[in-house]
Parts: C-alpha cells; structure tokens; sequence
C-alpha cells in the first residue's frame, strides 16, 4: 500500500486554488484548505479547510502536521501583509525577523522565503502545476488568432522586458506596442497596468477597431516556478481588448491560463491572439 | 561687435520654455518662439512666436532660417504625436520615415533624431540648461528635511532602479519603498505613477503622516541630455506627499527643478526631502 499522500493548500484569492484541489483529488492526494483571512472564506471550498490569520505560523504548522500533511502548495493571489499589523503567534515570532528582511528584497525573496520555512520544517513543496498541468500555457497558439509580423517584434521585445524587470524583481509584466513600452508592471498588478495603458493618448497605442500592441508575462528570470507563477484569465484578455491590445505572449509552460477555454473562446470572439513561446 | 546670437525655441508646454526664455534673454541671446500646436499658445509667449503644426518641418526649417535663428533650443513637454495623423509638408515627408523609424525604438531615439535633423541644417543645440541653469537640481538637500538611514538605503536603490529602466528607453523614474520597487515610470509620465503609488494598500507603503519610500528620477543612462532632462515642479512633491513618500531623490546638476523655490518651501511645509545626489 502506498503511503497516504495529503496536500496542505495554502489558499490565495481567484480560481487557481480551487483548479489546484481538482486536480489534488484527481491525483490521488487528500487535501486540508489553509483560508488565509481576507483572501478565502473557508465555505469556498469543496475540501476540509480552516480559516488562519497572516503571522498564526505556529498554529498553521501545528495544524498541518496534526492533520497529517505530507506536501504544501501555495496557490492564488495573496497580496502582501501590512508587517506592522502582523500579530504574530508563537512560532510565528520566530520567524518574523527574517520574513520582514526577505520582504524588503521583494515579493519573491518573500515567498521563497516562506517555502523555505515550510521546508525546514519537514513538508515538501508541490508546486500548482504539477498538480494542475491542464492549465498551464501550451506552445503555440491557443485560439485562432495570429499574430502579424509586427505583433511578432513587439512579443519579442515584450517579453525581453518583462524579463529585463524581472531580472530586479520589479514585476512580471510589461506591454510593448510598435517598439515603444507603454507600461511595466510593479506592485499595482497586471489588470492596472492594461487599465492604464488603456488611459494612454490613442497616438501611442492601439484601439479595439485597430489593435496593435502585446501583453507579455513571464516568471522572473530567478524566480521560485514553485509559487507565483504567470497567470492570464478572461478578465486579462478582456483589459487587454480594452487598451487596443493585439494579443497576449507567454512562455510556453511557464504560465497559468485559468479556464482555459474561456480565454481561448474569448479571445477568439475579439481578435486577440494568444501565445505560448517556446523558452 | 559679437555676432548676432539667436534661438529658436521649440516650446513643450509647462513652465520649462518660459524660464529658458528669461534665462536666454539674460544671456544675451534674441528669442524666437516655436509654438507647436497642441502643447503651447502664441499668446502666452513674452517674446515673438508663431505657432506650427507637427509635421510642419519644412516651413519651420525655412522660419527659423528667415529669422537668422543661429542656435536651436527645445523645451518642455511635447507628447509623442499620432504619426498616421501627421500631415507633413514637403520638409517635413523627407524626414517622416526616418522619424518613424526612430519612434519605434523610443522616445530618447526619436528626439535623438529631431536633435540631428537640425544640426544637420546648421543650426547649433543648445541644452535648456545651458542657458537657465538657476533651475538645476544643485547638490545636497534642496530643503531642510533629511533623509533618515532607512531613506538613505531607498534612494539608493530608486536611483539605481531607474537608471536600471532607463537603460532600456522605458522610463526615468522609480519609486521604491522600504527596499520594494512600487512602480516604474512608463509612457504614463510621473504625476501618474504617483497617483498609482498613491493607490496601493497602505501595507507596502507610507502615508503622509508616517512617510516612507523615495521617488527618483534620473536621466537614462545614454540619454541625450540636452533634451528632455528629468524635470520636477511643486505638483511633483505634492503628488509624492500624497502618495506618502518620504521624499525625492535627483542626481546633481542632472534635472530640472521648476521654480526651485517653489519646490523647497512646499517641500519644507510637508516635511519630504529633496536630495541631489552627485554622480
């Protein structure tokens, strides 16, 4: 008989940690809901799960090896703590000092920070794809739009870019339209950012009837592929229709599509082509 | 005698031409006024302007001629135009696909470009600083308020940040805020960026009763820095303050401070710093 295999899902806000559980039960595995408070409500989930504050690190690990987790997988957004409101309990005290340090150096110093903690502590890290594969990004094209010629040049440069900010742990994302960066992407997010270049002059950027101009996303050059990874849904494409966008480019398999066929549907019925490069 | 020393002004809008027109009548030189329509009105010019359309290169070039203009100056803010709504004239068709192509690499490639079509025409550059220095960043603090150590460790890494975007023709500013780079100027311009700063949880950033973070402008690594130097005024502090920064961080002798004294007392009223840093 195999040994009991039971997932601790550290729960983030939008749809990835419910396709991370579907894809945990399909897989074999049990699975405990970690809500973390103001991101999930524990009654959003099809699985056992327990509601804990940011900074509960002592009950949370407490609770997870009572519950007799083997693996832990952090899924969906969680936007960063106000440290100074943090009343950490006991076991989170110990870590605090260290976790605020991590954090000055930028999200994913924090993160990796944090899977080092649940490491040390004896769980090992699954990340969401290899749970889910099904969502993420495949090569190539997703729906039947095409990129031209010059759409070609700006995923090029696009995804340069977002690597180039990357690089400094700046953000994800940047938009490129005809050669020119319209918008990089830091803590505001990747919806913010399309809302903004939608609010550029129209001389600078593409329109809805005349599109012209890509999004790129792609994982920091150094970054832990175990949390945080690219994501793109509907709400994506729709923005990115909305700031006269072309299309979407990703690595291939270095990103999630979450509901993926809806984004494919979607970008279909507005022109927009989506794009998993090849790394 | 001196021969006759006259410039012809490209004036941007906001406040910049008109202190390099006062600053180049006290350095002895006549002033022509190139009003470029869109960005600034004959009528708001003390000294003899006429207004042109973008696009107009050819009449321009044969005015500035005319009027024995020696010298070109350009100043101010000046948007990117709608190039498939230019109209050029017969001059002006001559330079458009170069200018095109210039455009697409970035905005310091484009004025880049601007700059070399007059010196090819005869006319010498002059940088706007070159004739109203009274308004650059000196070194040290402009104001009385200091940065604290935590600022100091910010401003080092905002200097760095959008030197580090800069290199790349996306931007010149960066804002960075306790080590976390919480936005990076684009095509959106500064004013903007703060107004997004100003949005984000109060967790990752300051609030104007206990500031903390930096905003740093700087001028792109291999900017042309007789053009479109880094420029802040009373409205950029206002915007810092109401994003609860600590303060800003120029580089000396590198930016443009608009009304200087403006700038220190409104700083000094808020209690943000306003630092030059030598290179």
């Amino acid at each position: 008989m195999l040994a009991a295999k039971k997932i601790g899902l550290l729960a983030g806000s939008g749809a990835l940690p419910h396709a991370v559980i579907a894809g945990a039960i399909d897989s074999g595995y049990d699975v405990f809901v970690v809500a973390l408070d103001g991101f999930g409500e524990v009654s959003s989930f099809s699985q056992p799960a327990q509601l804990f504050r940011i900074g509960e690190l002592g009950r949370l690990l407490k609770t997870l090896k009572r519950e007799k987790c083997t693996h832990v997988v952090m899924a969906g957004q969680i936007n960063r703590p106000d440290f100074k409101k943090i009343k950490p309990d006991l076991g989170g005290m110990k870590y605090l000092p260290k976790a605020l340090a991590a954090a000055a150096k930028g999200d994913d110093a924090l993160l990796r920070f944090i899977l080092e903690v649940f490491e040390k502590e004896g769980f090992s890290i699954l990340a969401p794809q290899e749970i889910c594969n099904s969502s993420l990004m495949p090569s190539g094209l997703l729906g039947k739009c095409e990129p031209t010629d010059k759409d070609k040049v700006d995923i090029e440069k696009a995804l340069d870019i977002a690597a180039y900010i990357g690089a400094e742990d700046i953000g994800q994302a940047a938009v490129v339209c005809n050669g020119l960066v319209l918008a990089v992407e830091a803590q505001e997010g990747t919806d913010k950012m399309l809302e903004r270049v939608a609010a550029l002059p129209v001389s600078v950027r593409g329109t809805p009837d005349d599109k012209l101009g890509v999004l790129a996303k792609c994982l920091k050059p150094a970054q832990e592929d175990r949390i945080d990874l690219p994501t793109i849904g509907v709400e994506t494409i729709k923005n990115a229709h909305h700031a006269g966008l072309s299309g979407v480019a990703l690595k291939a398999g270095e990103a999630f599509v979450l509901d993926l066929n809806a984004v494919r549907k979607y970008a279909n019925s507005k022109g927009l082509f989506v794009i998993g490069i090849e790394k």
